[in-house]
C-alpha cells in the first residue's frame, strides 16, 4: 500500500524558499507568478493492507516526524 | 488560476534524505515502512486565466528552473 505526504508551511507562515523562487523566476522573465509556496512531499510504500489503519499510522508519523505541526500542516493520501 | 508542481528524484536515483527517513521511522518503531522517497512541492499562483497556456508555462519554469531534469521528473497539475 502506498501513501502520499504533502507538508507545507501553514498559511500565514513566511516560506522565504517559496519566495526566492518566485523572484527567481520574475527574473527569468516569469512575470505572471503572483505568489509561490514550497513544501515536502513524501511517498511510502507500507506494509499494511488495511486503509484506514494505513492512513492512522501515517498520520501517527506525520504527528511524530514527517511535519513540525507548530508551523507546518499536512495531508495524507492512501492509494 | 493554481498549480501544483511534484517534483521527485527519478526511479534508480538513490534517495538519501528519503532513506534517512525511513530509518528515522524504523528506529521509532514505525516497522511497516519498506521504502521512502522524498521530493518537493511547489504551489503556485499564476496569473494566466488560460489552461493549456498556463501548463506550457508551468512546464518550462520546471525545464528551466524548479527541476533537475537530469536526476528528477516533475508533474504539472494545473486546477
Amino acid at each position: 500500500m502506498k501513501a502520499r505526504v504533502h507538508v507545507m508551511l501553514k498559511d500565514g507562515v513566511l516560506d522565504p524558499q517559496g519566495e526566492a523562487v518566485r523572484a527567481a523566476l520574475g527574473h527569468m522573465g516569469f512575470s505572471g507568478v503572483a505568489a509561490v509556496r514550497q513544501g515536502k512531499v513524501i511517498e511510502l510504500d507500507l506494509a499494511a493492507t488495511d486503509t484506514a489503519a494505513a492512513e492512522a499510522e501515517v498520520k501517527a508519523m506525520c504527528e511524530k516526524l514527517l511535519a513540525n505541526t507548530v508551523i507546518e500542516k499536512y495531508t495524507v493520501e492512501i492509494a
